[in-house]
C-alpha cells in the first residue's frame, strides 16, 4: 500500500530519499559537536525579548506575524549598511537556499555547486528536480575559478567560509566569478562571523551576488530557526514571489531582532570561539601532526592519524565510534574521499574540548 | 536593472506575483475581522511551556529543534486517535500544503481546486508551474462530487468547512470522492474545529485522503505558525522527503504541544466563538435580510443589501471601505462574480460584533 502512495507522487518525488540531518540526542549527558551549534548561550536580550512578545498571557500570538518580518528586515539592513529592499527573512537559511533553488533552478536550468559543501543543496535541488553541475576541490582546497565560470549552472552555490572543511575564499577570488559568471552567485556564509572577511562588500558591485546568512552558528539561534539573504532588490523581488508570506513566527522575528541588537555580546563569544578553535586547530595540527585544514568558522576538520602512523577512512571511522562511546558526538562524512579521512568537531567550551582531546589520547587506536 | 535580474529566474517565475496575505496593521486601535484570528487568546499553559523552553537564559535556543517534532508529532496522534507515522508537522498548515503541491503537482500533473477557496492554493502551484483544473461553485455550493472526480487532476484540494463562504461538506460527500477520485485528495480542515463534522474517521478506510489542520484559528496560535497534516504512512513519507528538516522551530513545537493539551479550555473559547456567530449570523440574514450562508467555521460571509434593497459588489466595495474609515478591518475578494457581493466577517468578541453591527446601523448607503 505504501509503495503504491509512493507511486501517485511526481516521478522524481518518488525516486527521492529524505536529507538526514545530524543527529539531535534527547537525552542529557552528551558533549555535541556535530551540527556547529554554538557552545554559549544568546545574548540575555533575547530572553527579555521573547518574554516581553509573550507578555503575561500569550494574547499576541493568536494573531499572524509581520509577514515582511519588516522591524527584523530593517534591523538586518542597517547591520549590513543596506536598505531593507536588500534583504529577505527566512524559516532559517535552509528556507533561504530553498527559495533560490525553487526561483532560478529547474530540469532545464543548472545549479552548480562544489564538493565538498553543505550536503542540503543537492537535495533541495532534487527536490526540484533540477540539473546539477558538481565541481570538485582538490585537496588543497583551491577555489575552482574558470571551473565555476564556465560551469553552465544558471545558479552557483558556494559555501564560503566551506563546510565542512572550514576553508575561506577571499572577495578577491569571489570578484573574480562574478566578473565572469553570467549566473547567480550565492555565498553561502553561514561562517562568515568566524572569517577575517566577507563579501558583503561586493554587493553594491554585483548585482547577481546573493549572500544568506544564518542566527543558528554565530548568533547562538539554531533553535528559533531565522536566516536572511541579502542581495540586490530585483532579486529579493524573485524570492519574495515564492516566500510563505508568514515563513517566519512571531517569536523568531522578536529574538532574532534582540539578537542583532548586541553585537558587543557576540563579539565577545564569537571571539572566544576564535580562540579556542586555533588553540585546538594547532595541538592537533602541530603537535599530534594530523591535517587540518585552517579554519574560519566555528569547526575543525581535521584527519585522523592512528599510532601505526596510518590515516584514511577506516581511521577515522573507527576514531567516530571511539568519540561516540564516550557520548562524544561529532561529524563524519563517509560517502567521498575527499571527506572520509576527516572527523568534523564542532568548537566547544573549553572542557569540551578537553573532552575531545582526552578521548583522541584514550583511543585504542584499533587500527593498531 | 532589476527587469534584466528578474529574467535570471525561471520564465515561470518571471511571470509571477507575490501572494498578498490579508492586512497585518502594527498600530492598536484597529478591530482585526480579515484573517480570521481567534479573538481569545491561547491556554495560560502556551505562556508556562514557553517560560519553561526559554529558562533564565535562553540557553536551549542555541540548539536546533526535534527535526520530526515528536513530541508534537505523537500528541497530535493522540488527540486524533492515530499512530505518529499518520502525521506531519508543519511552519503553519502554508507549509503543508506547499509540500503536498511540490510532492504531486507539476507541468503533467494537475492540481484541482474549487472556486471560491484559499487563494493560496493557485499561488503555489504556479511557483511549481504545476497545471490547474479548476471548478467554480454554484452559488448553492453545492459540492460538485462529479466534476472532482473526474477532473483528471493528480491531487485535488477542498477546503472544507469551504473559505471564504463557511460552508461545510458532509463526510458521506467525501467518501463519494474518495470512493471515485483516482488520485490524493487534501481536505484542508483550517476550520473544522468550529464544524459539527469533520473527515478523521475516513481516513482509515480512504489511504489516498490527505487531512489538513492549522493552529492558527481556533487554537489563538496564528503567531506561532503551527500546522499539519494527517494522512496514511505512505504519503507521510513522501512529504517527509520534500519537507525541510528543521521547518519547526523549538518555541512553536512547544506552544502547540501546550495548546493540544488543554482541550477543556478550547471547547469554552470554540462554544463562545460558535455561539456569537450564529447570533449575529441569525441578525444579518434574518432581520436585516442579508443573504448569509450557514457557517461551519470562525467567519461569516455575508452578501450586504443597501437602503435601495441593492447588492453587488459595488455595495459590498462601499461597506468594506465604511468599515475601514471606522477602523474595522474585514476581507473583500472583488475579483469573481460569486463572491464580489460578499463580505468575510471573522467572528470576534462581542464588543467587536456590536462594533461591526452599528457601522452597518451608520452605513451612508452610498448607493442610495
Amino acid at each position: 500500500m505504501s509503495h503504491d502512495l509512493t507511486r501517485l507522487a511526481l516521478p522524481h518525488i518518488q525516486r527521492l530519499h529524505a536529507y538526514t540531518p545530524g543527529l539531535q540526542p534527547n537525552e542529557p549527558g552528551w558533549i555535541k559537536l556535530n551540527t556547529n551549534e554554538s557552545p554559549y548561550g544568546p545574548t540575555p536580550r533575547v530572553t527579555e525579548a521573547l518574554r516581553r512578545e509573550i507578555g503575561s498571557d500569550g494574547d499576541a500570538l493568536r494573531l499572524y506575524p509581520n509577514p515582511r518580518s519588516t522591524p527584523l528586515r530593517q534591523k538586518v539592513a542597517q547591520v549590513h549598511g543596506l536598505t531593507e529592499d536588500h534583504v529577505l527573512i527566512g524559516n532559517g537559511s535552509d528556507d533561504v537556499l530553498n527559495l533560490l533553488v525553487r526561483s532560478f533552478c529547474g530540469p532545464e536550468a543548472a545549479a552548480g555547486l562544489t564538493f565538498p559543501s553543505y550536503s542540503l543543496y543537492p537535495v533541495l535541488v532534487a527536490i526540484e528536480h533540477g540539473a546539477v553541475r558538481t565541481i570538485e576541490f582538490n585537496r588543497q582546497m583551491t577555489l575552482p575559478v574558470d571551473a565555476i565560470v564556465t560551469s553552465g549552472a544558471k545558479v552557483f552555490f558556494l559555501t564560503s567560509p566551506n563546510a565542512p572543511t572550514g576553508v575561506a575564499f577571499g572577495n578577491q577570488q569571489l570578484a573574480e566569478i562574478l566578473e565572469r559568471f553570467p549566473g547567480v552567485l550565492v555565498v553561502d556564509e553561514a561562517y562568515a562571523p568566524f572569517a577575517q572577511e566577507h563579501a558583503v562588500p561586493l554587493l553594491a558591485r554585483y548585482p547577481r551576488l546573493v549572500i544568506t546568512r544564518t542566527l543558528s552558528k554565530a548568533h547562538a539561534l539554531a533553535g528559533i530557526r531565522v536566516g536572511y539573504a541579502l542581495a540586490h532588490p530585483g532579486i529579493i523581488d524573485v524570492l519574495d514571489r515564492v516566500r510563505d508570506s508568514y515563513n517566519v513566527n512571531r517569536l523568531s522575528q522578536v529574538a532574532a531582532l534582540a539578537a542583532l541588537s548586541d553585537p558587543g555580546y557576540y563579539d565577545a563569544i564569537i571571539g572566544k570561539i576564535i580562540r579556542t578553535r586555533d588553540y585546538w586547530l594547532g595541538e592537533w595540527s602541530g603537535r599530534r601532526g594530523w591535517f587540518t585544514y585552517p579554519s574560519a568558522t566555528n569547526f575543525i576538520f581535521t584527519e585522523p592519524v592512528d599510532a601505526a602512523g596510518r590515516s584514511g577512512p577506516d581511521v577515522a571511522k573507527s576514531l567516530y565510534h571511539h568519540l561516540l562511546s564516550r557520548r562524544i558526538l561529532v561529524r563524519y562524512f563517509p560517502s567521498h574521499a575527499l571527506t572520509a579521512s576527516f572527523l568534523r568537531i564542532s568548537v566547544g567550551t573549553d572542557d569540551d574540548m578537553l573532552a575531545v582531546n582526552e578521548a583522541f589520547d584514550a583511543w585504542p587506536q584499533s587500527a593498531k
